[in-house]
């Protein structure tokens, strides 16, 4: 059987998948990030266990990937940062998503008992 | 070869599957309904054409829809009504997304030149 | 009232819309483009009005997008062709998703009664 | 810090919540099924430490759900059953998607070093 740690860390990993897939694509432009930063921390902070999230969506990298034929670009990994805390039982998992060598990689940071 | 309103609902179309297929299963429960519906409206109104969009999900069917296991629900076409303006070169089209015998549909309201 | 030939553009622009955001971003490598590609087309294929969908995604442009640290990167317009035909009524709508000035364009190719 | 164990599960996590939010919402008949399953475990495989993926969409559930004025419905946990095997390092994990009072849960099934 899963220890609750292991418990704790499996419903982590289920929100960021969550959030990532949810959301990558979604049109953005610089007049749209706060809104939509809003929109995917409350969505996902409905999910069991879930108990904050944040999202920081970069205005500056949105403005320089944008389309200039189209005027907005998708979201993807390399133009948010996010943060999320899960509570499972008595374990407190942080996570975070960072870009690492060019590329987006989502982390456990701490589980604390 | 098109015509121009051939071309408007074309566009107005385009924009009405995408904000369905984006956000359709969003986890939801009553308290992330208006940040939602700002995040929808906002992120399609980058596409090009769009000059307005409005969401209205119903909270009291989405509270109804609630899965009282896990405390939240999936957006589907029946939680919501939306409302769409494309203008493109002098054609204006307004679209709607309404329920019809139990079902979403997707409507062509007008085509004005 | 739109015309029976607006009504059919407005729905191949839905189908198009639809395609896009519902596999955009989707982990892609050459090994799984052939399946994609044909889950696509009969997904899409299931909706009214559409007679045909073809997705071809190219294979070499796949390869050359992977992220090296984590073997896939996530489908985007501009790693694949689309092509589509709708009818409506008496009307036929074909249109099609191709790369013009680096962006992904999707455009109607003729529309007849 | 967290132990591999944790880690694996950690991952374990991602793959589930990345599989059900890309490919929920994906309009599906019993035409469609198998093309689906395929492209849900082919692309969900070429992520991290993923070896194996299984998809079983429910072709009765899916006929009981059609809506007979589209002709079809949208994929969600309730039409399919999902097995996934992670491997992280040393440790093996395993994990499924069942129904359970009426709705769909992620599990781990068990974790082996």
């Amino acid at each position: 059987m899963a220890t609750t740690a292991e418990q704790a860390c499996f419903e982590a990993g289920i929100k960021f998948g969550s959030l990532y897939h949810q959301f990558a694509g979604t049109p953005i432009s610089p007049h749209s990030t706060r809104s939509l930063e809003q929109a995917m921390a409350e969505s996902i902070e409905n999910q069991p266990f879930c108990t904050s999230v944040t999202v920081e969506i970069d205005d500056e990298k949105v403005a320089d990937a944008i389309d200039h034929t189209n005027g907005y670009t998708e979201l993807t990994g390399s133009l948010m940062e996010v943060t999320m805390q899960i509570e499972y039982e008595d374990v407190v998992v942080t996570t975070r998503m960072e870009m690492e060598n060019g590329y987006p990689l989502m982390k456990l940071e701490s589980v604390t008992q």
